[in-house]
């Protein structure tokens, strides 16, 4: 049904960094005596600041969410089916501000950057992040764009635990809180893959205990087994059997050669691994998966998400796919027993869809319909 | 359940080794001149041979299925909670027959072992083997120990591969066929799991190619983390939520150490990871992981598992665990709507258990129910 999605586009886009130089402190207690924030804009802020939206990425991504930084860029922002001119994400009506978040790779402060301190980059000694860390950062970033209240805080997988945790850190500063693919705290499955993610990362010799970059290399092949294992559990197991099946590469088997590739779905995975490898810092990665397993929305709430909720004053989106299992829907479901609970507004759909837990990027008719009509009645 | 779950025991074992001088012809057209193959036998072979039960190994498996080898063994052989007297496989009934696959690395031919023509040890030379050839050796071993036709030919998982296997190429030589928690073939998503494996020992520098042995060395880390991917598919979701949950070690999270473990799920995976890698084989683990992947039990049947089953003339037990998401019920499912296709005889039952794919290891009460019940009334 892709037929029924929108194409609009917000163009050609260009980042912005902003440097702050009030200390922030960390969850941890750490202190952050200044940072950059990248980040970008679509739309037009409105004269009473009333339309802005905030998106939050997941693990791998960055401010680059919507339009194309050159016209020969190959692909567009990493969520450009569902930000733009008519799509669910509406640009003609909000002002969309999507960044990279602290102690990421793609040029807010994080472990690729400079300590001050030390004239070195941050490597491993980065500070250990949690999600609301984050959220005070974005906080900032607020403050600096004139923003006092967020029309919509939204966000997918670890975006949509920002959004989470925003709704009870700043309850008068978001309308709405759209939470799609998450959960309120990691399953031992989930952080059981993020360890051995961690551990291929960490056991491959040129991680060199964090500081890689003083050796002038990088973990390759670790970041690149992490990306492998994380990419298995982004698609469904059926929507892997309908794309690769158990095509053989050569159409039949080669028993002889030592490191062969017989099946296309082997292919295409040391490809994804290898290119993301390339890309991505190995120290971010670590840092982001445990900001993922840290989270528990209701750990100091007593372990009552109901009682976490109650701090939160806004409405809330939650969405599901039905193939996602890395963040299944039992999971929203418990985010919205938890809201019911706490007696807070709450719209609620489970998409179907064979794409896993990465059906949040894919055009799909039902969740564009839902998420643009939820969208449509938030005043501005 | 498990009181009712019966604890005799085969006592104390010795596992002997044959040699076999007759060349075997491989499924990839190498030949093995000479080979040896280490098995252990439970309870005693009738006057007529008619009691014998072949059990055939997954993975990571080997020979020593039950009993103790010493007093002092902390542990019994890996399917020592269904062979014994009184247990599933009656040894009191039964003349028990449990080999080490070739290929393997606890005393059969394989990578470890010296290939005769180099003076070296084969490593990553061995002929790739396909879940055929190990049936292939496996009647070499029946006709040595004078075992015409198996009461029974019985195997979990890769087992379960080799059971089926067995009803094609030798008809006449099994009355009954137990196929455990398996499947007819691999999904895209089991291969892309056994790749990432497969790839985190590759890419190991201590795996040089394969050559680890020439350089007194071996993929240590990257058997380690291969070995965690598996354990993460064996044990389901919910169970491993219910052993581990989110338990933090030290009680509190601790954010300011490197390479800290956080979660118990973490400590658990990282000692099974090390245990694993300092006791097996990765060129066996990578042969083993190929066998799984070619394994398709209809492809030179038309892509007709019905076709493939005409072939076979005993009767098949068949049996899946509800949380087992490695090879699902419907994997099992598949089996029996194929058998029945051919009209062939098929008893099936799926067993409630949150063990996921080690289900078929743990001691259940509806299981041993089961499988005794169908073992009983094999004539011997």
């Amino acid at each position: 049904m892709p037929h029924s999605h929108p194409t609009g586009s917000v163009g050609i886009v260009t980042p912005s960094t902003q440097r702050f130089t009030d200390p922030l402190i960390l969850a941890n207690g750490d202190v952050l005596e200044e940072y950059d924030l990248v980040y970008e804009t679509y739309g037009t802020l409105n004269q009473s600041a009333s339309n802005a939206v905030l998106i939050c990425h997941a693990l791998s991504g960055h401010h680059h969410a919507a339009g194309k930084h050159s016209p020969d860029d190959r692909k567009p922002g990493w969520w450009d089916n569902y930000i733009g001119p008519g799509k669910a994400i509406d640009t003609d009506r909000f002002f969309v501000v999507s960044l990279n978040n602290l102690g990421g790779c793609h040029g807010s402060t994080g472990p690729v950057s400079i300590n001050p301190k030390t004239g070195k980059a941050w490597g491993a000694t980065f500070p250990r992040l949690r999600v609301r860390d984050w959220v005070h950062s974005q906080a900032k970033l607020a403050d600096h764009l004139g923003i006092d209240t967020w029309a919509a805080v939204i966000g997918g997988s670890l975006g949509g635990m920002q959004a989470m945790r925003w709704s009870l850190e700043y309850p008068n500063r978001l309308r709405h809180c759209a939470v799609i693919a998450s959960a309120m705290k990691l399953s031992a499955q989930n952080i059981a893959f993020n360890e051995t993610a961690r551990q291929a990362i960490m056991s491959d010799p040129d991680f060199h205990d964090g500081d890689y970059l003083e050796f002038d290399t990088y973990p390759k092949h670790g970041l690149s087994i992490a990306r492998m294992i994380g990419h298995i559990t982004y698609l469904s197991g059926d929507g892997m059997g309908e794309k690769f099946g158990r095509e053989l590469r050569k159409g039949n088997f080669n028993l002889g050669e030592r490191d062969l590739v017989e099946f296309e779905i082997e292919s295409y995975l040391r490809y994804q691994g290898e290119r993301f490898s390339g890309t991505f810092d190995a120290n971010t990665y670590i840092l982001m998966t445990r900001a993922l397993d840290y989270f528990d929305l209701s750990r100091e709430y007593g372990n009552d998400p109901s009682q976490a909720f109650a701090q939160s004053k806004c409405k809330f989106l939650v969405l599901s796919f039905s193939s996602d299992w890395r963040f299944s829907p039992q999971r929203s479901k418990e985010i919205v027993d938890a809201l019911i609970a706490a007696r807070k507004p709450v719209t609620y759909a489970e998409i179907e869809s064979s794409h896993g837990h990465d059906a949040f990027l894919v055009p799909n008719a039902r969740y564009h319909d839902v998420f643009s009509r939820y969208m449509q009645q938030i005043t501005i």
